[in-house]
């Protein structure tokens, strides 16, 4: 499993709102980048910034010395690289996979097994910062990989991240590190609705509250980002969509069930975020959360 | 109830960790203070700094204008009001007290019911900011009272704090905001310190794991405060004792109790601070609910 010490030829499959830009900036770092992806709009925009269109995951890995998914969710991470005219059989011998979606520890874990069983290296690496972060090349990448791997992609990694963190040697690490943030993300943005509704029961200036506690000890990086969309009710189109902190925080119950490891706050929070998926509000922006606590604690809906 | 027009003449009851400071910010500013505590020390170093000692909270009120209490919790504040030789009966007519504990609204709401009655104003001004806030005269005060009545205090009030913000007409709304956000504090502290014990559950690094957090989406005042202290076990002599956070905290449950009104992760986080007090860590800095996360997580104590 030697390293290529020459700039790596990158396969990267999964440009969508985040793939594209990260995809793009390392196009424009002059690396060689053959993309994939289901949705043809988003891969013909790549080709005319010089991208070259790939036809299936394997034809992406066919010659890639780094092979970059940034898919949806495990399924479509699992089939990008082990179904039929996959792209791990396809990849050359010591190619690197680097999987930057959230996706859970244990998946993570045991692709990163079946690769090596194959020649092959993997590197965890999640990401934060979101669609802004992508587009600038600022997200914080969280990257598990043994030294001599970490050294061989950190160049393309920081082309796509300002922060780029080696926060151990082991696949899982990342997500491990990645779960920690979205725990406190997701309860935070819980909270916040929670605290900001109960505001408007004591019969307070809810936009008061919203400036004072903002300034004070309460306040929460959440907090002043999802905080004005809760207040203007901007819900739709999702600048981040429920569905993806209702997945995260079950990759952090799941992570901790695992370990027989109590999560007190993130369990109450993970019901909050059931209750809001089963109520209809997957896809809309998370800072929906405000509507379910209006929904749980008023007595102005109808009684049935 | 006339208002007097000249700069009040202050009786100031409590003058302990925050009381000191914030009195002496007010003799600092020319106005005459005359001071009562049960502990004689703070008050010998008020004097020194020029104002005048009262052997009662009565006779610290007799010429008083304005009437402050910060002192510890709702049975002193009644206390000092109310009791036998006590200050409501000794203050003059029209004179203001201002209650700037953190106390229970419903407390609060009766005790300004009950001034009202002997002809006396009441303005509800609890702060945020700390000792530090309270040295430096950099307090964030929370103000219910009505438009006369806050003009008539508003000046004395920013001679202590920094942002003073009129939150409502009532006794009872300067609590409530204060309420919001002791709401979030403790939510914030307690997943701070439960992210933290699951960070090293999963063989993480913890001090990057802060150090990455801090920088992300999952970062909060109360993070970046006392995840130092958690890390560093920082917990004795108490920068902000933990029983305060336990009363706050009571506070908010009481006050949603009395509506009606669900908080999900406000009495979650009930549970853990009342455990944390069970178990003895009441005197203890509030950063010690790590130490509860790790005792009610792991399999390293004793069986009994």
């Amino acid at each position: 499993m030697t390293l290529s010490n020459t700039k790596p030829r990158i396969g990267f499959v999964g440009v969508g709102v985040m793939g594209k830009p990260m995809a793009l900036n390392l196009v424009k770092a002059d690396y060689a980048v053959t993309v994939f992806d289901i949705n043809p709009a988003p891969v013909a925009e790549l080709v005319q910034a010089d991208a070259r269109a790939a036809r299936s995951p394997a034809e992406a890995a066919r010659d890639a010395d780094v092979f970059i998914t940034m898919v949806v969710n495990d399924a479509q991470f699992l089939a990008t690289l082990f179904e039929p005219g996959n792209a791990a059989a396809a990849l050359p011998a010591g190619a690197t996979v680097i999987g930057m979606s959230t996706m859970s520890r244990a998946t993570v874990i045991e692709t990163a097994d079946r690769l090596h069983a194959l020649g092959l290296h993997f590197v965890d690496a999640p990401v934060s910062g979101g669609e802004v972060g992508a587009q600038s090349g600022t997200l914080s990448i969280m990257v598990g990989a043994s030294d001599e791997v970490f050294a061989h992609v950190e160049p393309a990694l920081r082309t796509m991240g300002q922060r780029v963190y080696h926060v151990g040697k082991n696949a899982g690490d990342g997500q491990a590190v990645k779960m920690i943030n979205q725990l406190l993300v997701c309860v935070h943005n819980a909270v916040a609705a929670e605290a900001l509704v109960f505001a408007d029961k004591l019969g307070l200036d809810v936009q008061q509250v919203f400036d004072i506690v903002t300034n004070s000890a309460g306040n929460s990086w959440i907090l002043g980002n999802r905080g004005p969309r809760m207040l203007s009710r901007s819900f739709t189109p999702p600048k981040s969509a429920l569905h993806i902190l209702i997945k995260d925080l079950g990759f952090v119950m799941d992570a901790a069930d695992a370990l027989g490891h109590p999560l007190p706050l993130g369990s109450a929070a993970h019901q909050l975020y059931k209750m809001a998926g089963a109520m209809g509000m997957k896809n809309l922006d998370d800072s929906i959360l405000i509507a379910l606590q209006e929904r749980i604690s008023s007595s102005r809906d109808a009684l049935i």
